[in-house]
């Protein structure tokens, strides 16, 4: 079967692009030293994560109990949830019943949060981290608050490993670089609070797909040990306009179809509801097309891409185009699979396989 | 059983401002005279659909062939394609399989569109109605070329029953008044230029939500027949920023939980997974709480929400808030279900129904 065969939208990957990025995802973290455990948020496949394992993966980082439960069932026995879960009511259930099943990581930033965790689990064989705040400003505690929340933590009775953090300010023209030193002295600070409050900080987690590529000297005896970058499996615009990614490491196409043209302009069929809305305010549209690198995404619509071709030839109604999304993660999210060409590398048109999205939506 | 006992996020419906909110819809087109053909990819419910019908619709307006699908299986036997379908390989024989079931319409904006579409039609009864721009610049040609578009599409074979526009250019601050009047201009002038041609523009269908709810003057000759509002069946924050609706008319929340708060600001686990990514120039945020109508959501991650309540004391970890989407049809795209409370109007808190989103992700 080849695409044509296929109507459009749907999200493609290509295997060999795939598989490329797979082996430098590993051998990345292998060099700096660190323990890989890529973020399955970003393709919420079982068949992707059973390829991320088979290259050195030590294990699955989740942002929900749901999606944890759908790769716990796929049989992945490794996993850490990087939020502060809320374990209340049905989610304290699932939680215990995780835990007696994988070897679980679970975030924590508060004392009232790890309180609620420590009821949730009842003695459930599971281990905490404490979440930093390395610049982002979204969840974590200051570094320097870490070791306090740390001992909280264990006097209520959790397990606690280590410390972890996101660099999300990472996201944002120019600032790779310095995110990527404040992810290593905001967990190094941390990990020292523990130290100094009597818990060994075992796990000092961290990492972003824009800084993970960065190599900062990892003298301090707090550096990083594990490496969680999610989108750059499959890469997205995002990446792209952040120069952490050339289109060639984009493994993830949107195939639209041209429903209408005119001079400069042609609107695709691939909108919102298949390349996600996210458009972060230095994005230079809503996604991009690797094959009209100059084009821009200017609107977009439930199920209208508008595209801007500048001085180049419009393409007609009914021409098949490829749209990198702006964020991959958000895609993969709308879609029930992934339609997977084969490795050529090239973007080559012939359907191998099809991979359900697994955990579509496994938002709880 | 209380929503207390769903683990959060999820999408929940008031069961008594949806039926406010179709009474309204229903009385808001039969005052102006017009047929009320709601646009189904706002709730993609068949639940959802089959009280628009009870309440007065003349049928049902989607955007996607698959959508159209999902709810003629349902038995809606009246459906618009308010899309310029492009009707080639597979999506031909479903359009085919589709105008020898139910009865049809489908927009047409190109000659070769037109062209396309009377070749996978092969004289099954569908009427086309050709799109016009009445200043949103996406799809549709300009109104005085309707007439002649018209024309060719007649001569290809396609019974051409009149036209159709969206006045998207509605959705700015100060824009909805000037827009409805543009939109009812544009399908008057195009609708002359189909009866120059000799083609009876039986048909001249517009609205959206911000416009639904304005009543320019009809007196023309060739004013509008139909009216296809989406979101106002929920209404979301973008309406209530536009000044199109009031919290007392958004009938879809997301119930959230806090999980980290911090000196005037509190994270909720409701992201861009549950709320969609929308957010248009001109909002003041990812969505807006009606219970704090003061608080703005200022970041967006996939599964955190970070909300600003200014002076106002920040809710506590593991308490419950409710954000209505930016936009609607995003949000509940994102679900595979719709969680209903019982209609007491104010967000009552026991769960009555549970409404599968039928055409969720049916984007071909």
């Amino acid at each position: 079967m080849r695409t044509e065969d296929l109507d459009t939208p749907f999200l493609a990957v290509d295997a060999g692009v795939l598989e490329r990025n797979l082996t430098d995802g590993a051998d990345r973290a292998r060099r700096r030293g660190l323990a890989w455990r890529p973020h399955a948020k970003t393709h919420k496949s079982v068949a992707v994560a059973r390829r991320q394992l088979a290259h050195g993966a030590a294990g699955l980082t989740l942002a929900t109990v749901a999606e944890a439960e759908v790769f716990a069932a796929a049989g992945v026995d490794d996993l850490f949830l990087a939020y502060p879960v809320w374990a209340a009511g049905g989610r304290a259930d699932r939680l215990r019943a995780l835990a007696g099943r994988v070897r679980l990581r679970i975030g924590v930033d508060s004392v009232a949060g790890a309180d609620r965790l420590a009821a949730a689990l009842r003695g459930a064989p599971a281990q905490v981290l404490v979440e930093v705040d390395s610049g982002h400003h979204r969840t974590g505690v200051d570094p320097g608050d870490a070791g306090g929340l740390a001992a909280r933590a264990r006097a209520a009775g959790l397990a606690v490993a280590g410390v972890f953090t996101f660099p999300g300010h990472a996201y944002a023209p120019g600032a790779r670089a310095a995110a990527a030193a404040d992810e290593v002295a905001a967990l190094s600070a941390a990990a020292a609070g523990l130290a100094a409050a009597g818990i060994e900080p075992l796990v000092r987690s961290g990492g972003s797909s824009p800084t993970e590529d960065l190599s900062p000297d990892l003298p301090d005896r707090w550096a990083p040990t594990e490496s969680r970058p999610g989108v750059s499996v499959f890469g997205d615009a995002q990446q792209v306009e952040l120069d952490a990614a050339g289109f060639d490491r984009c493994a993830l196409t949107a195939v639209a179809t041209v429903v209408h043209a005119r001079p400069g302009h042609a609107v695709l069929d691939a909108g919102s509801k298949t390349l996600g809305a996210d458009r972060a305010p230095w994005a230079s549209g809503y996604g991009r097309l690797p094959g009209h690198p100059d084009a821009r995404v200017t609107a977009l619509s439930e199920h209208h891409a508008t595209v801007a071709f500048g001085d180049e030839p419009v393409p007609e109604p009914g021409s098949r185009v490829r749209v990198v999304p702006n964020h991959v993660c958000s895609a993969v999210n709308l879609a029930d699979h992934l339609v997977v060409l084969s490795g050529d590398g090239a973007g080559g048109d012939t359907v191998v396989d099809r991979w359900p999205v697994d955990a579509r939506g496994a938002n709880t």
